[in-house]
């Protein structure tokens, strides 16, 4: 058993405090990383504030996680001491379902196994990236390509698959018009993979106070949605909108701006239901969908697709101690466009 | 100009009373039907009360439209005298726009001209199938297959079409399971189309009344959805879920009966929005959809099969001076499955 040092929290307002917490002992197929990185994600805080249902507390968040192998359990192939490797948002499924069978993991009929805020099949909780160590099964553990800096490829883990996964699944690509509603941490991420893969992007924002930024992500226009012009311009116009917001939005009214056949696809979860207009889908056979992050062979595509056209999310780093200041600033929208903590720092 | 005897309707709490309508003189492409059979849609009801918005009244309601061709303009070439054929829900669209050139012309970006209750491209307004004759240009005729008889023809101009399309169109077929939500007019009708293409169907209606006609429509299952234990027992099973229930329903409830993948497709509209849980569609990347009709191609192409498959809906004929009265029994759900207007009572 392994002592790592971690940040913790024990309740929904409580501040984190360093801590300590056990990881397993290396099973036959497990592999323990010395993390380096480890990116702020909304549902750490969402988790951490006790919004998403009951949490056991103490708890260390985390699940954009990028690190080192410093060891191997026996049986382990993938990978070996000193590889570059990342983990996700789940670290086990139940690997026997049809949808584990697939590749698609996170869909595990059984309930795939969070990074944190989870039990493992040892009937441990799990416990997530602000740590310094962590012991994952090979099977959850994906390599990060040379020319990716560990600190930036953190966020990929997360905010890269959750937004790739929908942009590969529905075609994005050359012919396509994209729209990404948000441009927050999944939102800028969107913008540079459709870019990559091709699409017309369009970026969908309250504001146009990040419309430079987004230019220089590869979009190619950028509309304001506090105007109500924007939507009238843009009717019937897209092939696939990515909606990055979780906050109650008026999806009618997103969806008259896909073309027939269209779709709309949230990567978020308001808590509360979203009002759909069935007109608004019958009439130009729209599709209103959701999708959740992404497998484990479709992670590690998305990396080495971000290897070959050099996507990196624009992040700034911050240190153990500021994780509140760091949550308090993501809620008022002050980060571009991703927090990751300097784990050296722990 | 040909004066067609007609039951029309003058205001939304009006009876439907004895009326006389001009058709227009034949133009080059135009083909005049004397009309056989008429068809009771939901919509007609709709209509005529006033509940999707302002109407011109006198109204003539009608899309379900079986008759015989006997008379043709100078340049018509898809039909002659004495052709079997049906008109549905629209008679005309641009025909120039990207979805008419795809042959969607339900979906044309002009929007198209409605069989009844719109206007036509010469600025008359468009009366439906309630009446002796019609004049409809050819490109809007299909033509039905001589085994299938024009009473049962009729219904399958909007009703069959409705249901083909959307189960075409996301692939009902073999190794699919189908659940159809309703067991009305178009409900029954999905239930024999989604059989005959191969797919394994579940009817899912709000009692267990008309399980056995389901059954020998060719439904394997029927479940009641009154019964709450019918959604723990169904949750992830289908592939597809037609919805034909145009009342506001716990869609939530019904989208997570959908496996990985799946989509559900509503073929009516509530005018209420109705209120979706994104978890219920990130969960398993689900799919909320709509669907209308379907193209002028694909209502052949629906009539060639539903001829191949020996398909037609169980119908209940009425006299012209019977339709206050259909519409009361439609409204109060005691038909089996369709009526029918029998227009030679006119």
């Amino acid at each position: 058993m392994l002592t790592a040092k971690a940040r913790a929290v024990d309740g929904p307002d409580k501040p984190f405090r360093p801590a300590e917490i056990k990881r397993r002992d290396l099973d036959t197929h497990d592999v323990l990383i010395e993390i380096n990185y480890a990116g702020i994600c909304h549902s750490d805080i969402h988790t951490a504030h006790g919004e998403w249902g009951t949490v056991n507390y103490p708890l260390v968040p985390g699940h954009e996680i990028a690190g080192i192998v410093t060891a191997i359990g026996p049986e382990v192939t993938k990978y070996k001491v000193g590889d570059r490797v990342g983990v996700g948002c789940m670290v086990d499924s139940c690997g026997e379902c049809e949808n584990c069978r697939k590749g698609e993991e996170q869909y595990c009929l059984k309930g795939n196994i969070p990074t944190y805020a989870g039990v493992d099949k040892y009937g441990e909780p799990t416990q997530g990236g602000y740590s310094t160590h962590i012991v994952v099964t090979e099977d959850f553990v994906v390599g990060i390509p040379d020319n990716i800096e560990l600190d930036v490829a953190a966020p990929l883990l997360c905010a890269g698959i959750t937004t790739y996964s929908p942009l590969n699944h529905w075609g994005a690509g050359p012919g396509k018009k994209v729209a990404i509603v948000g441009m927050g941490g999944l939102g800028h991420m969107a913008v540079k993979i459709a870019h990559a893969m091709g699409a017309e992007v369009t970026v969908l924002s309250q504001t146009l106070n990040k419309k430079e930024d987004g230019l220089q992500f590869g979009a190619s226009e950028y509309y304001a949605t506090s105007d109500p012009a924007t939507f009238e311009k843009l009717a019937g116009t897209f092939d696939l909108i990515i909606n990055t917001v979780s906050a109650k939005i008026d999806i009618s009214a997103y969806l008259s701006l896909l073309t027939l056949d269209g779709t709309l696809v949230n990567v978020g979860a308001p808590a509360e239901p979203l009002a759909v207009n069935a007109f608004s889908l019958i009439g130009h056979r729209r599709s209103f969908a959701g999708s959740m992050i992404g497998g484990i062979r479709e992670t590690q595509e998305m990396l080495d697709f971000c290897a070959e056209h050099n996507i990196a999310p624009k992040i700034e780093i911050v240190s153990a101690d500021q994780i509140d200041e760091a949550y308090e600033r993501v809620l008022a929208s002050d980060v571009k466009y991703r927090f990751v903590i300097d784990i050296s720092t722990m």
